[in-house]
C-alpha cells in the first residue's frame, strides 16, 4: 500500500475538463487538450455528437441536478455552447464545481436582453433596441414608429447562427413574429442596421483576470451564419482601433474566463456591438493554424488556470471559409488535393445547411489566402457562394 | 426503411484507421485524424495507453487471430510499432485487409539482421556486421578481430529506445551479451562506429509510390534514446546531399507506405544506414508544428489513399527536446509559461527513463529554438542534460 502511494504521489495529476455540449467546438477542444495531457469529458446530447469519440461521455441533457452532478465530477467545467442551464451551474459552483465561465458571464452570450441592457447601461454603443417581456402588438408598433422601418424580432434566449432571428420587411410581419417568439420568452426587437463590414475581436481572460487578444478579423455572414473569416481585416486602423475600444469595454463588463468573441457592426457613425459568445467561436478558428497558440489550447489554458499563449499571427494572412451542406457533401480527399488547404472535417452527417467544417488558408496576403480558402471549402461540400473570390 | 437507405448514400463515408500499438505516436495520429473526419481504432496492449482516450480501443496483443480480426475489421490497419506478429498481418492481407505499411516494408524496421543483409545486397552503406543465427562465441571472436575492437550485440528482433543493444568494451562482455540475446534468436554483430554526428531523413510515401520528403534533421541520443532534434541540420550541403541520396536508396528499397524514417551516421568515410522506421518517428515531431503538414497528418493521408502534403518548413528553425523523466516529473503549466514552448505531454504515467513527452520551439535560427525548447522540456519534466544549451 506504501508502494501505491508513493506512486501517487509521484504521479502528476493530469485535469479533467468536462464541456457541456459535444459539439465541433468540444471536438477542437479535445484536439488541443491531447497535446497538452488534459482528458476531456463531455456532457452530449446525443451519443454521436462530434466530440464523442475524442473524450469521455455522459449522454445527458445540460439541465438540472444531471448538469450539476456532471459539473462536481471534474476539475474545471467549461461550455462548447450557451444553451445550459444557468441555475444549476450556478449551483454547482456553489457546491464547490469551478465553472469557467462563470454562469454570469455566460448570460450575456445566453440572454440578448440581459446584454443589450447592461451593455448598454456601461456607455457599449448597442443598436437602438427595446426587450418585450410578452407579446405586445402595440409597442412593436410604436417601437416601429420610433426608429421609422419594421424592427428585426430576435428571441432573447435560445437562438444560435440566426435561428431565434427574424429580419422583417414590414410591421406587420414584425408583430407576427413577435407574438410567434414570444409565446416562448422575452423578445428583443431592434433597429435594422446599415453596416459596411462586420468585425470580430476574440480575447482570452485567465482566472486572474489577465488577458490576451487575437488580431482583429473581418467576417462576412450569410444566410445569418458565419461564411468567411479573414486575417488582417482590411479595416482602417482607425477603425480596428475603435472596435478594439468596443471590445475590451464588452471584455471588462462581462468578465469571462477563457475564450471571449465580440462579434461588431462597422457603420458610418462607428463601431456597434452585435453578439458576444463566452466561449471558442468560429471568427477564431483561423487561429489553430494561423496563430502561435490557437484559441482552443488558450481557451483550456486559462480554465485551468495555466499561463496564456501567445496570440501572434504566424503568417501575413489568414482566411476561414466554414463548409455550410447546401446540396450534398464533398469529400476531405478532394480538399486536401488542394495545395495549402488546411482542412477541417467535424465528423458531423450531412444535413442541407448543417456547419459540417471549415478550411484554413494562409498567405503572405489575403487575396491569396482566399482563393485557397474558398477551393478547400468548395472541395469539402458545397459553400454558400455570395462573395466568394 | 428507404429514409435510413437514402440517408446512408448521402452520408460521406468517414474511412477507420486500425493502429497496431496506442503509445503516443498512435495518440498524435489521433490528434491529426480528427480534423481530416478520420476515426481511429487502437489495438492496446493496455487499457490506459497513451491514445486510448482518443480512439475505439481493443485490448489485446498484436498477434495471431486476434489481429488478423482487428486489421480486417477498419478500413486500412497501420502501426504504431513493430513488435507485431508480421505472418498474421500478411495472413490479413490475403483475406482483404488494407494493411500498409506492408508487412514485407515493416520486415526492415522489425528485424535488424534482414535490413543490414538486403542493404548491403542492395549496395547501401552499412556498418561492417555479422549475423549469427544461433549463440556462437567463435564467431564472435573472429568478427571482433576483423574489425579491430569489441563489437556491438544487438539483438536482431524486438528492440527499441536502446533496449536488445550491447555497446561493449571488451570481446568477452561482447561473448557474454551474444550468448544472452542469442538464446531467444538471432544476433547481429556490429563496428563500433566513430561519427561525427547523426541525421535523419523521413519520407512519406503514397499508395502510388509518389514521395514528399522533409528536411533533414540532426538528431542527438542519450542513452540510446532520442533526445534533441534540430532543424536545419547545421550539417554541410555535401553530407546533407549524401544524407538524402543514401536514405532515398534505402526508401526505395524498403518501398513503405506511409512516414519512413531513416536515420543515418556521418563518418569521416561517409554516410552510414543506422536504423530504419516504417511509421511516424521521433525524429519528426517537430513537423507538427514545424512544417505545413505534420508527420502524423501525412502518414494518414498516405495510408489512407488522399493526396500528400506540403513538407515545407514553417519557419527558418525547429528544435524539439524529449522529455524522459530521470528523477521526478515536471508541470505541463511550467512547461507553458517558456514563451514560444509547444508542450506535447502524452498523459503517460510517470516512470524513470519513459518518454513522457516532448517541447517543440520554432525560431529564426537554431539557437534560439534550441534555447527554448530546453527551457520548456526542464519544465515538463527531466530531461537528459548532455549537450543542452
Amino acid at each position: 500500500m506504501v508502494a501505491v502511494v508513493a506512486k501517487a504521489i509521484h504521479t502528476s495529476p493530469r485535469p479533467t475538463v468536462g464541456v457541456v455540449g459535444a459539439g465541433q467546438l468540444a471536438r477542437m477542444m479535445a484536439e488541443a487538450a491531447s497535446p497538452l495531457g488534459v482528458d476531456l469529458h463531455v456532457l452530449a446530447a446525443r451519443p454521436d455528437d462530434a466530440a464523442t469519440g475524442l473524450a469521455a461521455v455522459t449522454v445527458g441533457e445540460p439541465v438540472g441536478e444531471g448538469l450539476v452532478h456532471f459539473a462536481t465530477s471534474v476539475d474545471v467545467v467549461t461550455l462548447d455552447h450557451e444553451l445550459v442551464d444557468l441555475t444549476a451551474l450556478a449551483r454547482a459552483a456553489e457546491r464547490g464545481a469551478t465553472v469557467a465561465p462563470s454562469p454570469a458571464a455566460v448570460l450575456f452570450a445566453a440572454r440578448k436582453d440581459h446584454q443589450r441592457r447592461i451593455m448598454a447601461e456601461r456607455g457599449v454603443p448597442v443598436p437602438r433596441h427595446a426587450v418585450l417581456e410578452a407579446p405586445d402588438a402595440a409597442e412593436v408598433e410604436r417601437f416601429a414608429a420610433a426608429i421609422g422601418h419594421a424592427p428585426v424580432v430576435k428571441s432573447a434566449g435560445g437562438g444560435y447562427d440566426g435561428r431565434g432571428v427574424a429580419v422583417c420587411d414590414t410591421v406587420a410581419e414584425a408583430r407576427e413574429a413577435a407574438a410567434a417568439m414570444g409565446a416562448s420568452g422575452a423578445v428583443v426587437l431592434e433597429e435594422r442596421v446599415t453596416f459596411s463590414a462586420e468585425a470580430a475581436v476574440v480575447f482570452v481572460t485567465d482566472r486572474d483576470g489577465a488577458r490576451v487578444r487575437y488580431p482583429v478579423v473581418r467576417t462576412t455572414q450569410q444566410n445569418n451564419m458565419c461564411a468567411e473569416v479573414r486575417y488582417p481585416s482590411g479595416l482602417d486602423e482607425a477603425t480596428e482601433d475603435e472596435a478594439v475600444a468596443v471590445a475590451t469595454t464588452v471584455a471588462d463588463v462581462v468578465g469571462a474566463v477563457g475564450v471571449l468573441a465580440v462579434e461588431l457592426l462597422v457603420t458610418a457613425s462607428g463601431v456597434l456591438l452585435n453578439e458576444v459568445a463566452t466561449r471558442p467561436h468560429n471568427s477564431a478558428h483561423w487561429t489553430i493554424e494561423g496563430c502561435v497558440t490557437s484559441q482552443f489550447e488558450n481557451h483550456l489554458r486559462a480554465v485551468l488556470g495555466w499561463p496564456l499563449g501567445s496570440t501572434a499571427p504566424r503568417a501575413g494572412a489568414a482566411v476561414m471559409v466554414n463548409v455550410a451542406g447546401a446540396d450534398e457533401p464533398g469529400s476531405v480527399a478532394s480538399a486536401l488535393a488542394v495545395e495549402g488547404a488546411h482542412v477541417h472535417d467535424y465528423g458531423k452527417e450531412f444535413r442541407p445547411g448543417r456547419k459540417l467544417g471549415h478550411v484554413t488558408a494562409l498567405a503572405d496576403e489575403v487575396g491569396r489566402a482566399r482563393v485557397t480558402a474558398w477551393a478547400g471549402a468548395r472541395a469539402l461540400g458545397t459553400v454558400l457562394t455570395r462573395e466568394a473570390p
